[in-house]
């Protein structure tokens, strides 16, 4: 299994995202980097709080950082912004 | 004027906020803390980014945290997401 791994979060539901991050973490990651845009960032923060309540103090946050990207077509870009929260098993 | 200003990102529009903030630093606040519950977490990193383009490099993220708290009368309480950003004048 991979030692890091990366969740999109995007339209379904936190519960989705909750078990791929804990299923990530039971087949032996070290790290899971959730990674969301726009609206899906505070979907994003609930996943990270959920995983870290469900798992206890075997998960720590290492790290959150945000950002700005251009999405679009030419002609029809807008900037959103970005998160990235990387969890990490201890 | 002070040198730590806490601005609460609620209902209104992102640049309301990012007034808020870059005023507070044009009266010389160090430092300002943007906070943001449930939803608002979104627009509270919308805000945070617009802030930086703004003000280019005079700007910093100094620390980003995130956490939960329960809200809601007795009985019918819920668990929501947190984000402080905080930006710093260099």
């Amino acid at each position: 299994m991979s030692q890091e791994g990366v969740i999109f979060i995007g339209q379904k539901p936190t519960p989705n995202y909750v078990l791929a991050a804990v299923t990530q973490f039971s087949q032996g990651s070290k790290k899971v980097v959730l990674k969301a845009r726009g609206r899906a960032i505070s979907k994003a923060v609930d996943a990270a709080e959920i995983v870290k309540r469900f798992l206890g103090d075997k998960v720590d946050i290492e790290n959150i950082s945000i950002g700005s990207e251009t999405v679009g077509e030419p002609g029809k870009q807008r900037t959103v912004s970005t998160i990235e929260i990387t969890l990490v098993h201890k």
